[in-house]
């Protein structure tokens, strides 16, 4: 073999997946997974019934194969490959997934999505199944430091073009996969990475989780068979970081791996909404209380905040749910008049209410390039002259202020509640923390398809 | 709706396609979609048996839908989706599939493979089917002028990435989509786009029309069911043009639509191997030729080409038979001592054979920038001194000197022997030439079975 494919970074992060020990992975990631495995499913249960699922669902119903795989929230059961595809799509649908910050990744939807299809076919331990989970997340959010944020501000959703790695990674490790084996599905994965930010605020925001899982656990079990690709394909001349960003550096994918756990600084939402808005929504709960009955009295609010919040989210006049999750101004609106903000809240009939589309206008965004991404000014203007105002120096969900364990099991409670009785949500609940201990993670199957 | 998605060239190809009259289309562009159709068929039965082919059935045999599809040169059948997928890759994986030159796409793979799978499901008479894969070819060639030749110098392999644009408009036409439906569709296939050259050489680059052809099926299907995406993918500030390329030139993407035909341009292929080496195999057999039996007596070969021939085809020291198609050095050598280029001439065995090993290092190649792409200017100095040289202005299959209806004909037939009868290829190559006339054009997929 050419002695130059002996290093660089994609062979550096196929040889940690693939020597990985799990008994040496860290409590602390332990947990982390089973977190995110809370949080991702309950979005998954929440976003079961989603228009996006439901036209996907019928777009390839004559297509399906065999049933070994569970459809989060849902009774059919469908081949491994759409039932990937299927999962990633509801789990990120409502907006409410998980962040990497530093990157925007959304890590847990290719990679659950992936590897619980998979689980369901091939039995996988717990350990090995959070083990996987825990590779597949690091590989992910790492690549994406190597070409964050040019690639994200060139306009990749680099959720969709950096999934199918993690997807990869976390198959790739469930299924041993040697060390060529594992670069080949990096490369497999590479050469089908793909979304658009263009198509935020629209069905395919969802569906790039959905084909990055297909493609990621597709990619493994290509490799797998020998299917040849690259070795080095993040950092080849024509490979992923070149073509996908400008002066990607790779360099820092790789910084302390193994020693430092990415996967860590993984943050959970606590709203169903553009990410940059959380401020403004601790902000207008506050207000709120403040406000008390006053609500019909607003004169004027005037919002003081980081610039991507009106270059992700500045639709002035959202027309659908999906479009809501990006209006910074019916966020604001719809929080101030009714104290809260529930998935429920992004409806196309909540957005089209006549009192939220009578008090959007009223809203008034002021970039500052000296706001953090977490935090926000508020002031609101009454009829009667008097003034409120509030500062968020830190969104609920951001790092220095994470959900709590507590937290995430009640957002799992309301997203599953409707869809699940009471008894089979806190059964899916219980076993969720427990993964590490199942004989068979693919037994979460059932859990989650409310059996 | 917003008048600013009134215009724009998404919309602009999504009308041409919705509300294209198939009465109107011209016979010389019928004619070229039944060479098309020849040529596609006649790779595809060849690669049928390739290991990159069988390898991707293997790894997606538990995972198959019920058989509707039929696999090109084999007697399985399986769902629409993943027959596309199969016969993307073995069109191209002999890298003997048609080429628009002016891109570089290989426009044929994602869209018969897309078609053909739809037409086992859902019935589509001759005529329909022959005006969708015209307008698919159409757009894909269309969209790839208004990016390359930045997009492809990038790194983007053109046919994976443009190639789904094509496939949803085949498909989207025989679908009847509404002009909103076509332009989500276009928004589908974009943000699934994808495709790295860092692949060539591998497996994977046969993987990219496959994919195309999947994803530009499951586009069109998407959008049938109001699966929601941008009406503006192409020329958005973030859309595909943009995030793919550097200053893209769109509007020669819409140049004479619906005047001029760019499938018109659309060449085939006489040699299973990258394009930009045609001209010096040309070469290579007139020399043979004039050699005689004079093989042995090769102190060094020389060729003056374009420069694309070593960025694109530079491998001194192939391995395996994929890497071959890629090695002008391979590709001289064998055609020296041969005397001639078939598919067979770039096998694993051939690749390996001794005097093809001893000779490659006696190729040296000069790059020239007046040298034209379809040109090459060969000497070859013998051990006893003497000099021969050769002159190659235009390449056969190039648009100046194309292949004839009857070199076609003998392509299929020498690609399909040993996989079909002599009878079932004919009986083949007849319909195909016919397939305008056929009442289900899904009945092709019996034929191209060897049924």
């Amino acid at each position: 073999m050419d002695g130059s494919l002996k290093s660089g970074v994609t062979r550096e992060l196929a040889e940690f997946v693939a020597g990985f020990d799990k008994s040496s992975l860290p409590q602390e990631v332990r947990h982390q997974v089973a977190r995110s495995l809370v949080n991702w499913a309950g979005c998954a249960v929440g976003g079961s019934a989603h228009p996006a699922l439901l036209k996907a669902m019928e777009a390839f119903k004559p297509f399906l194969g065999s049933g070994h795989a569970s459809i989060v929230g849902r009774t059919e059961r469908v081949d491994a490959l759409h039932a990937a595809l299927f999962n990633g799509i509801s789990s990120h649908v409502l907006d409410f997934d998980d962040t990497h910050h530093a990157t925007l990744v959304h890590p847990s939807g290719p990679v659950f999505s992936a590897l619980l299809a998979l689980s369901e076919f091939y039995p996988i331990d717990g350990e090995t199944f959070v083990t996987a989970i825990a590779l597949g997340i690091e590989v992910e959010c790492r690549i994406a430091l190597g070409v964050c944020p040019a690639h994200y501000d060139i306009g990749w959703h680099v959720t969709g073009t950096v999934g199918g790695f993690g997807a990869a990674a976390a198959v790739g490790y469930a299924l041993k996969l040697d060390v060529q084996q594992m670069s080949w599905a990096f490369g497999i994965a590479a050469t089908q990475a793909a979304g658009l930010r263009e198509v935020f605020g629209t069905m395919c925001k969802s569906l790039h989780p959905g084909r990055a899982a297909q493609s990621g656990l597709s990619a493994a079990l290509m490799a797998q068979q020998g299917f040849t690709s690259s070795e080095r394909v993040l950092e080849a001349p024509r490979g992923f970081g070149h073509v996908l960003s400008v002066n990607p550096h790779l360099s820092d994918s790789v910084i302390d791996l193994g020693k430092r756990w990415v996967v860590m600084d993984n943050a959970f939402k606590p709203y169903a909404c553009g990410l940059v808005i959380h401020p403004i929504i601790d902000g207008c709960i506050s207000l709120h209380k403040q406000m008390g009955t006053r609500t019909d009295a607003i004169e004027r609010v005037h919002l003081r905040v980081h610039p991507l919040v009106l270059e992700l989210t500045g639709k002035s006049e959202p027309r659908t749910g999906l479009e809501g999750k990006f209006s910074v101004y019916h966020s604001a609106a719809v929080v101030l008049l009714d104290g809260m903000s529930t998935s429920k809240h992004y409806t196309d009939a909540v957005v089209n209410r006549l009192d939220v589309i009578a008090l959007r206008p009223k809203v008034s965004v002021e970039i500052d390039r000296s706001v953090a991404v977490d935090e926000a000014f508020l002031v609101i203007e009454l009829k009667d002259g008097s003034v409120l105002s509030q500062h968020v120096e830190h969104a609920l969900g951001s790092l220095e202020k994470p959900m709590s364990d507590a937290d995430i099991n009640l957002k799992f409670l309301d997203l599953t509640a409707g869809k699940f009785s009471k008894e089979q949500s806190h059964q899916a609940l219980e076993q969720c923390w427990l993964v590490s201990q199942l004989t068979n993670a693919g037994d979460l199957g059932a859990l989650l398809r409310g059996e």
